[in-house]
């Protein structure tokens, strides 16, 4: 399999700390209490709900987004007490949201990895996926903030209107560059972007706080989309942690394919509307795939798309109070579009 | 197909007006600007989220639940205005779980009439159902009260859990008389009696004022879907707008087949094991069970033992106002153990 990361950016990642697990390190204690929250509310009397909880939940993830709410929290002096709660009801949003994701069609094919669905079923998968979505409004409402609720709720409706763009997107070589950017902004970047923003909030802070930290989690959350699709035909298997060309069998329309689709020659559209539109994909189709991405350079355009929502986020970020915790926010915008996984 | 409904009954209920219309003409009003508020909030820019809700809303159905809370809140006195967006709201979250519980796995059988499902697919059905549960937030938070978010994000978990439970009672013959009332408790009554209770908590009354009204809620909704289950071996197919023998088919253990069950003899257990457990069905099984249920009386005995949930929801709304709406609310149960359809 063919690997588009040069050298040097993989050396320097190998010896750079990462600055999720310093932000985890720092803010342990409370990372802990959040922890202790998502056990506490995924139990059911219903012994299913914490089996097919407890088998993501456990798989643990890089609990990225409760570990925003807690730093932007913590950065602008907020209750950390209550961000624990919205930290947990974060992560839950995000938990529903990917056992919804994986839902198939009957005619749909199912991803390379096991998934939640795939051991389960569909209809576990949505049922436990509405639960833990219920929770996590019953533990906005707990924590008692509107403010929140609001933010909380338009993040949840965003999101689903974003996985059915996608829908329409999948398959769809009509799909533009903006329509992409449409969709990652609605389904992975709107619940960064809260994750962040409810930190000054719950910290009393002034709008334009809370609209900075929205700022740089939206930003952040399109960077790391952008990177996540990118290492979907770059990615080391065994780092991705997914397997490399799911998106490609499941004819997504991303980053990578939008380049190269702008550039493409008469046989190369006719790959693609063979490949991606009609799914007649044979065995060796990935690395050919591959190989126009590397001719047009698109991983590489890629990366510097990722690159110039990242910059916007660190400008957003520039707003908070300087510190340990923002120098940590700032490093994970770099490890974010650096990372291979 | 044999029908089980005596002719008294038939002639009662062909005769009587159906108090649900006369409480939707005595809010019709109220009713229209909740109408507007589904259609206003259903709309969106991604055009399959309109065009997969309306073909649910504009179904139509009998919009029992937001007319529940309407005439709850105007029996109390409460602000028609800040119901009208609670109504909605629960109609949302109830159509929603519609979506989902019509989500079927790889290996399941498809109800006989047209779902959403069958017609835009798991994904699809899933991820609208998701946004239409976000739109209900969104209005409460709009609504702005606590209490009443409460009440419904408990709800909403309670429902899940209850869809969830179904999951593992279908197809199981050990399943319980009292496994059966708290599946249906859960997943139907437990928004019913949301619906209600918000009615006097929009209108500031005491505690025992919501609680009065979520028993009623409560005990209706367990009656409603007792009558819904055994109208699936009982009922007259063009009345009840669904196949009969739905539940048969998909394995449900429910009122009829319970008390079927508990007095099998071993030819009948047999036939319960194949047709339930095993799911291995032949065309003249749903006659055959049918006929089993005659000769033990169960949709006779399954119909008295709705009466029971319906008297408690009469004894509960005795505590309300008296005047014109509590009394249809009265006759709203007798009407719901008497329905054939």
């Amino acid at each position: 399999m063919p690997r588009q990361n040069n050298a040097a950016r993989h050396d320097s990642s190998a010896t750079a700390v990462n600055p999720l697990e310093s932000l985890s390190r720092l803010l342990a204690g409370d990372m802990k209490k959040v922890n202790a929250l998502i056990l506490q509310n995924m139990q059911s009397s219903v012994p299913l709900i914490p089996q097919l909880a407890s088998y993501l939940i456990a798989a643990g993830g890089k609990r990225i987004r409760p570990l925003l709410t807690l730093a932007c929290t913590q950065m602008y002096g907020g209750d950390m007490t209550r961000a624990h709660r919205l930290a947990a009801a974060v992560e839950f949003i995000h938990t529903a949201t990917l056992l919804h994701d994986d839902v198939v069609d009957e005619s749909g094919e199912r991803r390379g990895q096991d998934t939640a669905n795939l051991i389960f079923g569909n209809q576990a998968s949505v049922l436990v996926g509405d639960f833990l979505f219920s929770r996590s409004f019953q533990l906005m409402v707990q924590e008692g903030s509107l403010d929140v609720l609001r933010i909380l709720s338009d993040a949840a409706a965003i999101i689903a209107q974003g996985e059915v763009m996608q829908l329409s997107t999948t398959g769809n070589l009509e799909t533009t560059m903006d329509n992409y950017i449409d969709v990652i902004r609605a389904k992975t970047a709107a619940l960064f972007a809260a994750a962040c923003e409810v930190g000054p909030v719950v910290a009393d802070q002034a709008p334009a706080a809370a609209q900075a930290m929205a700022e740089y989690g939206m930003n952040l959350g399109i960077a790391f989309q952008i990177i996540d699709d990118t290492l979907d035909y770059a990615g080391g298997q065994e780092k991705i942690g997914k397997t490399v060309g799911d998106d490609f069998r499941e004819g997504k329309m991303t980053a990578p394919v939008l380049i190269a689709l702008q550039r493409a020659d008469a046989g190369e559209k006719a790959f693609w509307a063979r490949t991606i539109k009609d799914k007649n994909q044979e065995k060796t189709d990935l690395a050919a795939a591959q190989g126009i991405l590397a001719r047009h350079d698109a991983i590489n355009l890629s990366m510097a798309m990722a690159r110039s929502y990242a910059q916007k986020a660190r400008l957003a970020l520039a707003e908070a109070p300087d510190g340990e915790i923002r120098a940590l926010l700032d490093d994970i915008v770099t490890f974010t579009i650096e990372r291979e996984f």
